[in-house]
C-alpha cells in the first residue's frame, strides 16, 4: 500500500475523512479525558436549511459554467462551509450556518474560472476558492459584509494532469486534484510528486499551492512551495501564467507571490510541478534519544551535515508518551524520532543515518515504530471527531524558527498554552514534535488536549491569541504549513509589518480591483 | 589558495579587475581576432571632467552622511559610472560621461541609508544602489530624465559581518561587502558562504541579492537568493525586515519579492545567510564527453539523480576548442565538463559521480583541467579588455530553461547571434556552457567574439536583440544570473506580462511613491 493507491475521502461535512470509518478512541484516551474533566458533548450534525439564493445570481453564474454547475441545494453548500479546524468544528456541530456560501459553482476549464471572477467582480460577489476544503485557519469563510452573495468555486472539475515531460521530470497538475489522485496519475508515468501532508486524503493540488503546504516526506522532497516551477493564476484582471525555467534573476520571483496568497489575488488553476521517480526501496525506523534537546541536536546534525532521510520528525517526551499514530502502545520514555527513506538504493543512506544518530546518543528501535508510524499517518485527525464527542477540546498548531531558537520557542508556546487554558479551569496536556527541518532551522508542531468549557471556541480563542503572542515574542513564524486564512491575519500583519502589508494591498488592488477574492482572508479589509 | 584568500579588487574605471595585473593575449586568441578582421581600437581611460554638482546638493546630503563622505571630485564620479557590461566599456573607452552621478554618498549605517533615501525622495533626486559595481545589465545607469541629480549610495562603509550563529549556520552580513571579505570574516569563525560568481573579486553582497546572483559553486551551494533567510531593506517609506524562519506559510515569501528588485524598491542593507563549515578537502576534475548532447545528458543525471559535485559545468564543443581558462592549451575535441568537490569526505561522492558519467559515455581526463579550470576560473573578464584593445568585440549572456527546452533553445540562440553578426559583415565564433543544473532544468551561457563594426555599441544591440527575441521564441528565461537592469527591462516586460508588471508598479508606488530609487532600472518608468 502507498501513497498513490490510498482513495481520495469525500469527506461528510463536521466530521473528519471518510464517513464509513469508524474511529473508536482507545480506552487511554478516555481515561485521559475523564481525567481532565471532559463531559460527553454530542453533537447534531444534520444539512441545516439555507435561505435561497436570488435566482438572477444563479442565472448569471450558469451563465458562465452551464445551468448544471451551479448547486444552491442545502447539502452542497453545507458540504462548502468552513474548513476542519476546530473552531470550524465546533460551528458545525452548533449549526451555525453563518459562513454557508449562497452558491456553489464548478467551473470545468482555466477559461470558466477567469469568466467567473470577472463576472463575480462585476456583480459584487466575495468569491471563496475551494478544492480540497481542508483549511485549519479560517480559509474558507470570508468576509460577508459589503457583499451581494459568497459564491463558492469548486475546483473539483479541473482535475487532470495536464502534461508530463519526461525529460525534464515535470508535471502540469491542474488546481482540483485531490493528493492521491494526482498521485494515481503520476503513477501510471513512473513519478511521483512526494507531497504527503497530513490532509492528504483530502486536500488539493490547488490548496498546497495557495497555503505553501508541506508534507511529511518534506525532508526529503522539500516543502510544496519548492516543488512548483510555474504557475497559472486566474485573477479579476485577467490571467498571469509565471516560469519559463527552474530559477531565474529577471527580477522578483513572482511564483512565490502567488504561492502563499489564499485566493486573495485570483485563483490558481494549475501548476508546473516537479516530479520524481516512484520509490522502488523504502524503510522506516525509530530512534529513542534521553531528552528533547539531544533529539533536536541529533536531528539538526542531519538536517545540516546530511544525509537526510525523507522522513524525519522528532516527537517530544509528552507525544511520545501519548504515540498518537499508535495510541495505547506501550512507551518506555524519552523521545522517539521516526526516521523513513524511500528512493532507490536506500541502504547507503540508511546506514549513514544510522552512523549520525548513534554518534548523537540515539538508541535504534527498528522497523516496528517506524512502520507504526507510517501506516497510521493520516490517522490523528480522525481521532479528533470522538474526542469533541466526548468533550474534549483538541487542536494543533505550529511554527518554525531558527535552530538557535527553537528550544526558547517551545517552552514559551507550551507554557503560553497550559497558562491560558489552566487559567479557564481546563488545565491541558501538550504534545509537541519537529517535522520539517532545514539547514538553518525548522518547525514545531503542538498538539493541545483538554476539557471543553462552557464556550469552548472562546476558550480556545483564548490559548491559541495567547500562543501566538508566544511565537511573536519568541521570534517564531505564525504558520510553518498551515497558512494565514482569518485566524492568523492579525499575527501576520504584525510579523510583516505595516509597509509590507500596504504593498501586497497594492498587489491586490491591481488583481482584484473590486475586492471580491476571498475577503478578509491573508488581508485585513482595506 | 582559497577563495578566502583572494583579496577585494579595486577596479580601474573601463577595464575589469586589478589594475596593476596586466594581461596578455594568447597568441591563439590574437590570431583568431586578425582572422576575425579585427584591427585594434587603442582607448584613452583619461579621468573626464564632469560638470560640479550645486553646493544645496551637497549639504542636503552631508547633513545626513557626514561632508567627508560626500565625495563630488571627477575621480570618485567616474569610477561610480556603470559597470561592466561591453556596452559599458565602449562608452567608458569613448568618453561618454552621460551616466556619470552628481555625487556619490557613502552611508555609514542603515539608519544614514534610510534617512538619505527619504531626503532623496524629498529632493527629487534619482538614487542609485552601488556596492560592488559590477552590473553586466545597465543596472548601474538610472534614467536622468525628470530629476534634479542623480545620487550613487555607495555602501562600502557597510562592511561587518555583524552576527554569526553557530547553532543555527547563519550569518548576517551587511550589502557593502565584497566576496572575498565576507569569506574572509566566515572563515574566522570556520564558516563560508560558498557564493564564487566570476566577479567575486569585485561583487558585493547586497548586488548578490539585489540581483540573484548564481555562482560556481551553484551546485553543491545553490543560488543565492536560495542562501537568503532574511533580509532588510530600507524604502523611501521605511524599513521592512523579513524572515523569522527558513521557510514559512505566512502568506507570499516577500524575501523573493525583494530579491531581484534591483534596488528598484529600495536598498537591501544587510541580509541573513545560511553559512557552511569551511571546506576541508577538495578536488576538480575533468571529463569529455563525445558530444554536447550526450554530455548534456550526462549532467542532467547528475541534477536528477545524483549524486551532485560542488561546482558541475559542461562546455559545447566550441568553448572546449576555445577553453577560455587555459587558452592556448591542446584540445582533443569533444566537449569538457568539469566536476568539483569540496566539502568533508568527499572521496565516496567523487566516486558515484565517475559511475554516473561513466555510465553517459563520460572518458575520465582526471585533475588537469579540473585544476586549471579551477586555477583560472576568475581569467575571462580579464581578456576582454585586451580584446577590445586589439578591436575585438566580446560579450556575454545567459539563460535558462527546462531540460526538455535546452537543445533547440541554445541552437536558436548560437543562430540567432551568428545571422545577426554575420549580416553586418562580423561573423562571430559563439561558445556556450552550461554552468548552474537543477532537477528541472540548467543554464545556458553564450559567449561571443568577433571584429569591432565601425558602430560596436549598435552592432552588439542588434546581436543582443536578436538573442533576446530567441530566447523568447524558444521559452527561454532572459536571464539565469545577471538581472534586469536597464539592457533587459523590455524582454522582462514581455516575460512577465503587463499584468504583472503592474502589480509590481503597484508595489513601487507604495515603497517609492516620488519613484526615486534606481529609477528605469527593471522596472519601465511610470
Amino acid at each position: 500500500m502507498t501513497e498513490s493507491d490510498l482513495p481520495v475521502v469525500r469527506m461528510a461535512h463536521g466530521r473528519w475523512g471518510d464517513p464509513d470509518r469508524k474511529t473508536v478512541l482507545p480506552a487511554m484516551a478516555l481515561e485521559a479525558l475523564r481525567h481532565l474533566g471532559a463531559r460527553p458533548t454530542p453533537a447534531a450534525l444534520g444539512v441545516p436549511d439555507l435561505p435561497t439564493p436570488t435566482s438572477t445570481l444563479v442565472t448569471a453564474l450558469a451563465a458562465v459554467v452551464g445551468a448544471a454547475q451551479v448547486k444552491t441545494d442545502n447539502e452542497t453548500r453545507w458540504r462548502h462551509t468552513r474548513g476542519y479546524s476546530t473552531p470550524d468544528l465546533l460551528r458545525d456541530r452548533a449549526g451555525d450556518t453563518a459562513d454557508a456560501p449562497d452558491l456553489v459553482v464548478l467551473p470545468g476549464s482555466h477559461d470558466e474560472v477567469q469568466e467567473l471572477l470577472t463576472v463575480c467582480a462585476e456583480l459584487g460577489l466575495a468569491v471563496v476558492p475551494f478544492a480540497g476544503g481542508t483549511s485549519v485557519v479560517g480559509g474558507l469563510a470570508p468576509q460577508r459584509e459589503g457583499y451581494d452573495a459568497v459564491v463558492a468555486v469548486d475546483l473539483a472539475r479541473l482535475d487532470e494532469l495536464v502534461e508530463v515531460d519526461d525529460i525534464s521530470r515535470t508535471a502540469i497538475l491542474q488546481a482540483g486534484l485531490r493528493g492521491p489522485a494526482a498521485e494515481a496519475k503520476l503513477a501510471e508515468h513512473g513519478f511521483t510528486l512526494g507531497h504527503f501532508p497530513q490532509s492528504y486524503e483530502g486536500a488539493s493540488i490547488g490548496g498546497y499551492a495557495a497555503t505553501r503546504s508541506s508534507g511529511q516526506s518534506s525532508a526529503g522532497f522539500g516543502r510544496f512551495d519548492q516543488m512548483v516551477v510555474g504557475l497559472t493564476v486566474a485573477t479579476p484582471r485577467g490571467t498571469i501564467r509565471l516560469g519559463r525555467a527552474p530559477h531565474s534573476a529577471a527580477g522578483p520571483d513572482l511564483r512565490q507571490l502567488f504561492l502563499g496568497s489564499e485566493g486573495a489575488f485570483g485563483i490558481i488553476t494549475s501548476v508546473v510541478v516537479r516530479v520524481r521517480p516512484r520509490a522502488v526501496e523504502r524503510a522506516f525506523e525509530g530512534w529513542r534519544f534521553a531528552s528533547f534537546d539531544a533529539g533536536l541536536n541529533a536531528v539538526r546534525r542531519l538536517a545540516q551535515d546530511g544525509p537526510l532521510p525523507t522522513v524525519l520528525r522528532l516527537s517530544d517526551e509528552v507525544e511520545t508518551a501519548v504515540n498518537l499514530a499508535d495510541p495505547g502502545a506501550a512507551s518506555a520514555g524519552g523521545c522517539v524520532a521516526i526516521c523513513g527513506f524511500e528512493g532507490a538504493r536506500i541502504a547507503g543512506r540508511q546506514a549513514e543515518v544510522a552512523e549520525v544518530l548513534q554518534a548523537a546518543g540515539g538508541e535504534p528501535l527498528g522497523e516496528g515504530p517506524g512502520e507504526a508510524w507510517r501506516v497510521g499517518r493520516y490517522n490523528a485527525p480522525y481521532l479528533r471527531d470522538p474526542l469533541l464527542d466526548e468533550g474534549g477540546l483538541v487542536e494543533t498548531l505550529e511554527t518554525a524558527g531558527f535552530w538557535s531558537t527553537l528550544p526558547a520557542l517551545k517552552l514559551a508556546v507550551t507554557e503560553a498554552l497550559v497558562t491560558a487554558l489552566s487559567d479557564q479551569g481546563t488545565p491541558p496536556i501538550v504534545l509537541c514534535h519537529v517535522s520539517h527541518v532545514y539547514e538553518t532551522g525548522a518547525s514545531l508542531y503542538f498538539t493541545v488536549l483538554c476539557a471543553q468549557a462552557d464556550e469552548p471556541i472562546a476558550q480556545w480563542g483564548k490559548a491559541k491569541q495567547a500562543a501566538s503572542d508566544a511565537i511573536a515574542k519568541a521570534g517564531g513564524t505564525i504558520t510553518h504549513h498551515h497558512a494565514v486564512g482569518a485566524d492568523h491575519r492579525s499575527a501576520y500583519e504584525a510579523e510583516i509589518g505595516p509597509l509590507a502589508i500596504e504593498a501586497l494591498q497594492a498587489v491586490k488592488a491591481v488583481l482584484d480591483p473590486a475586492r471580491t477574492m476571498n475577503p478578509g482572508i491573508l488581508l485585513p479589509p482595506a
